[in-house]
């Protein structure tokens, strides 16, 4: 199971510490840059819409199974798979963004709270 | 960027074509087998909580980029990041289930129209 990354994250956030824990809680507006060779893929996208964005969160330690929610040692320790930790067995960030602008294979979207350079893996329809 | 499964999709469904196309459009109850070694990861996973589940969907075409939605040829062609079809670039599926019960590394879910054997890839709580 191979992935191939869609496109790429452009963003002012670069330290993932410092990024906000969740896309409302003060993300920056970011751009969604999409391969050529793919980029066909977007059309039916509209400005005004909400995306599903599925990322790719590189810098994520796949060994841990259980955190701190929030890395706030004050709440209890908890399975990862119940928390949205970037630090799970298998990487994969989830957002919902809201698509401001779109130009050709660059889409301005609001509520990303990945960095710059994380790579974009799929986008969804919200249902 | 290489997946892992962390457990495999128990499913009365075994045919694609005919599975349900939404997980509330009639699928029958399933259980994720969550493999042992990640078990530890589901601690904070309660019955009657709703959890998003990534699968990896296995026999799709990852050279697909437009589709007829819901596989309706009355339906206009448009791009598959627009759609939740299975065919894309990473055959990557995202459910809402509802656990119904959990027996250590056992979650019986409601709501999943993955078929039987489908990899999962990770677990999330709905925000």
């Amino acid at each position: 199971m191979e992935l191939s990354p869609i496109g790429i994250v452009e963003s002012p956030l670069t330290d993932p510490a410092a990024a906000p824990k969740q896309g409302r809680e003060g993300a920056p507006e970011a751009v969604l840059v999409i391969h050529a060779d793919v980029a066909a893929g977007l059309d039916g996208i509209a400005p005004g819409e909400e995306v599903i964005v599925l990322t790719w969160l590189d810098r994520a330690d796949r060994g841990v199974l259980r955190v701190h929610p929030r890395d706030d040692p004050a709440n209890p320790e908890r399975g990862v798979f119940s928390t949205r930790s970037a630090d799970r067995p298998n990487p994969l960030g989830l957002h919902v963004v809201e698509v401001v602008e779109i130009d050709g294979p660059r889409l301005r979207v609001r509520n990303l709270e990945a960095v710059d350079g994380t790579p974009v893996l799929d986008l969804k329809p919200v249902i």
